[in-house]
């Protein structure tokens, strides 16, 4: 197949919470969207000047400028690791439910292998005083050998695809490529890029 | 405005996580629902037959299901009060996307005022012995003064609409209804019901 122009990804994940908002990061990925013919469109493109607005209405301009992001892209390649929780980053969550709404393509990566359902349990065994929601204690646990939460698990294999679950060295969990590399590799295989 | 049959509105949340599937809240919200002039359809309703199949194929099957039920609804009213994490259960934040980028009104509600900013950073204090993601140590903190990530208070706020937030009774955080009646009376009020 051949495309007039390189097949648009948007790169979603909670690296825009590294220092210098990722920059490192992503400035690999789109490299190596490069090497395998695509284009990487980071959520940090062309940010939105804040200059002036209060912090609410930063947020939004943001929300606002990733829509348009997604908007301009066919598909999307989550970092879906584990974030502040049992589960991936929320803000991620919403961007593939908001790509899969559109029909297109939902890819997904995750560094740590532990199960969504062990994850669960190891939070709700931790002692009051450092989880952050007391209150959950007592609700169920998904078990459906899944890597995270099956409305994002679903996503991607709605799509045809199974999320890319790896190990990487300690402490570099949410910065390792491997996923991100496994990723882009099935979507060559698929579009004959 | 008056409309040939109510609006439908697809109840998203870890409600689905509580004893019994969370039927005693769902069964409230419905009938909520229906004094509002509304219809409530639950993620639980018409479950789909799960015998025979392996855990991974039962949730792809409910991933299934509902996308179905949020395709049936006109907008969504979500439970965003954080779940074993600093954020909202992450499946209900996929549900949001899904929603806003089909035009369909989000609604939200959090029984936890406590910033986004401070739970994180309340999170990140803990230590790495009682967190999940010990390697998020070191990442940035949103600080937009919203409820939860700006990608969910984001699509809240462009549909016109803001995140209801209510202090409850402690130990009621997921199960009462405070936030939810707020967002039927906001609802209520704009669609004349």
């Amino acid at each position: 197949v051949q495309h007039l122009r390189a097949i648009r990804i948007y790169l979603a994940g909670p690296d825009v919470f590294l220092p210098d908002f990722g920059k490192t990061v992503f400035d690999a990925k789109k490299a190596m969207c490069r090497q395998f013919g695509f284009e990487g469109v980071s959520p940090m493109d062309g940010a939105p000047d804040l200059a002036g607005l209060e912090p609410f209405a930063q947020g939004l301009a943001i929300y606002r400028a990733n829509l348009a992001h997604m908007d301009s892209c066919e598909g999307v390649i989550a970092n879906m690791t584990p974030f502040r929780g049992i589960s991936m980053d929320a803000g991620t969550a919403f961007e593939m439910g908001y790509m899969a709404a559109q029909g297109k393509f939902v890819l997904g990566y995750t560094h740590v292998t532990e199960p969504y359902a062990e994850r669960s349990e190891r939070y709700d065994r931790a002692g009051t005083r450092d989880r952050i929601d007391h209150y959950a204690s007592g609700t169920s646990i998904e078990r459906f050998d899944m890597a995270d939460n099956l409305m994002m698990v679903g996503a991607v294999y709605a799509c045809g695809w199974q999320v890319e679950q790896s190990d990487v060295v300690t402490g570099e969990e949410l910065t390792s490529l491997t996923g991100f590399k496994a990723c882009l590799t099935q979507l060559a295989a698929r579009t004959g890029a």
